[in-house]
């Protein structure tokens, strides 16, 4: 029995996990402890998988890519392998970033508020860069060549972390693609549900509405309840897919970097600029669009990590718009189920994200 | 009468004053039209001062300093007006950044809705670097050494820029200075009020609460019904200066980049985490101890520039932390007579800006 309460108190973010630098938290920390016996409010993971982010890979094939332009796989794994000795994660000291894992349930401390179960299989949905873990297998399994990376060891799980349960109904892989991006559709639905407290329906427009938080989203304002929706897309093809899905109202094609292109592309399609307006495209430079893509009184909620927070305030400053620009948090309670239902209920949701599927596995 | 109406339409963000690149937003151009005769919803300023920001100011400075130390004021006045020459505004072509302008309201097109009349005195409150400018003295007043720039020639205001009219009763500089930070404490009051609506009155914390916009984010948020307020400061004459000032209920002294300390001084001072935290500290790394002193179904309002978008975002996600983040926005309507209306009715508003003004003009 490894219930053996370490002397330490458990911190719900695990700080009591932290070996150093002292006082930080688990993400910022160099090193951590990553021993098997848990604090009363642990969940051990036995580990099955890791999917390294795809930042965090590309680094490392670079990195061990000879002149030839052949990429060392051994030298990839043995570099993931110090990494993770060293550190107690796998956090790349590069990048910075981690990626998640898959694995089974192994023990739940007695005071986890996770809702686990021993045997339950699990994803976990906060990132690798924070995340105890122990590999014991060398990684012989892999060839250091691909991201997904079989692995036999230990994770651990804190009070706060976030695992989702894989669904029994649905391919794995297409569970994990919609599980990496099922904060957009929850906070979505949960504007739309507040414009509609506030006063009536509101019309959303989605930028980038043919990619994976795109859709999921698009399907979140639907299912919540907003008037109409549009989604805008850079180039022929996602609007075709987009107009197939029928995710969607109204599909406009736009640059999301020219604000004015941008907006006059939403109001041509609502008749007016959105209530809401989501960015869901990873490119810098959308945040003056989606602010003149706005109506007073309304939100902007930005989802891409290429957004500039400055460029975001002193932009809608610059345009005196009234407007309420949230950073799009990937944590919204019950995101993942609510992501994975959006997915069996809608056929459009589901083709979009089933064709991407195929396209990854050709 | 310069009331010609030009040929091309209006547009109220100024898209019609921008001379190149064509179809980007005024802030964005290279170079703005900065003739005289207005637009139907246009307004003329006649110049009295303009105020550059300080980094762009800082920029100018180093660039005219010789080896011996000396600033070459001249210097920093010929390449001012020649950035206003080539570009019709001023913004710094290093910085990016502009600054606000004080003057008089010259003429009024018949279709502008800012509700101006001649004669007003008014500060502008977006910024220059999108301000269509001309200067017709050759800042002949002005020596180069200083960030306020006396200065003859015009300015136009679009549909929807923003000024302020300077109040009779009280010194410019203390106007302006509240004007500076004057989205703070509206958006402030209006979160405040949007937690009451939604249950009972919250409680607040202000990272950076002796500080212009601090201090005025904290009698905001008494003023909207807040139920208890901390604010949080690094150093000890702060803490001394703040509790003098009775604007916060609690005042605790903590380092906001180190995020168990932050959140400890948070709890400690409230009982708990705040339901609203409202980081006004110009220090980089501040988003996860705001992320991690905010309670689940609460906001954190982010007014400093040094914000990162992304550490914000995984910060929340991996702390599983149910809150919602705002970008500050600059702009809410009403803002500076709010301020200014705050600084009037609460001594101690008054008290923290008239030492700051004070020491300034030291």
């Amino acid at each position: 029995m490894s219930q053996a309460t370490p002397a330490t108190p458990a911190s719900p973010v695990g700080l009591h996990r932290v070996l150093e630098p002292a006082g930080v938290l688990p993400q910022a920390a160099r090193r951590l402890d990553a021993r098997r016996e848990l604090w009363p409010d642990e969940v051990r993971i036995s580990v099955e998988t890791l999917n390294l982010d795809a930042a965090s890979y590309r680094q490392l094939e670079g990195a061990h890519t000879g002149p030839d332009g052949v990429v060392d796989g051994a030298g990839v794994r043995r570099e993931v392998l110090q990494i993770v000795a060293e550190r107690g994660k796998m956090q790349n000291p590069v990048t910075g970033s981690g990626g998640m894992l898959i694995g089974t349930v192994d023990e739940v401390g007695p005071q986890s508020p996770l809702g686990l179960r021993p045997g339950d299989r699990v994803a976990t949905l906060v990132s690798l860069s924070l995340t105890p873990l122990h590999v014991e297998d060398e990684l012989s399994g892999w060839d250091g060549l691909s991201e997904q990376v079989p692995a036999h060891g230990h994770a651990i799980l804190f009070g706060r972390s976030i695992a989702a349960r894989l669904p029994d109904d649905l391919d794995p892989s297409l569970a994990l693609m919609v599980m990496d991006v099922c904060g957009a559709p929850a906070l979505v639905a949960r504007v739309v549900r507040q414009h509609r407290e506030r006063g009536g329906a509101p019309t959303v427009a989605v930028v980038g509405g043919a990619g994976k938080s795109g859709s999921l989203a698009l399907a979140a304002a639907r299912d919540a309840g907003a008037s109409a929706s549009v989604g805008v897309v850079p180039v022929e093809p996602e609007r075709e897919r987009l107009l197939a899905s029928g995710l969607a109202d109204h599909v406009a094609l736009a640059d999301a970097r020219d604000p004015v292109a941008l907006s006059s592309a939403v109001v041509r399609a609502l008749g007016a600029p959105a209530d809401v307006t989501v960015v869901c495209v990873d490119v810098p430079g959308c945040e003056h669009g989606a602010v003149l893509s706005t109506a007073d009184g309304g939100t902007v909620v930005f989802f891409s990590m290429a957004t500039s927070f400055s460029a975001a305030a002193l932009g809608a400053e610059g345009l005196a718009a009234d407007v309420t620009m949230l950073v799009g948090n990937g944590y919204v309670p019950g995101h993942a189920d609510y992501a994975l239902d959006l997915l069996r209920r809608d056929a459009g949701v589901r083709s979009l994200f089933e064709s991407r599927l195929t396209a990854e596995r050709r």
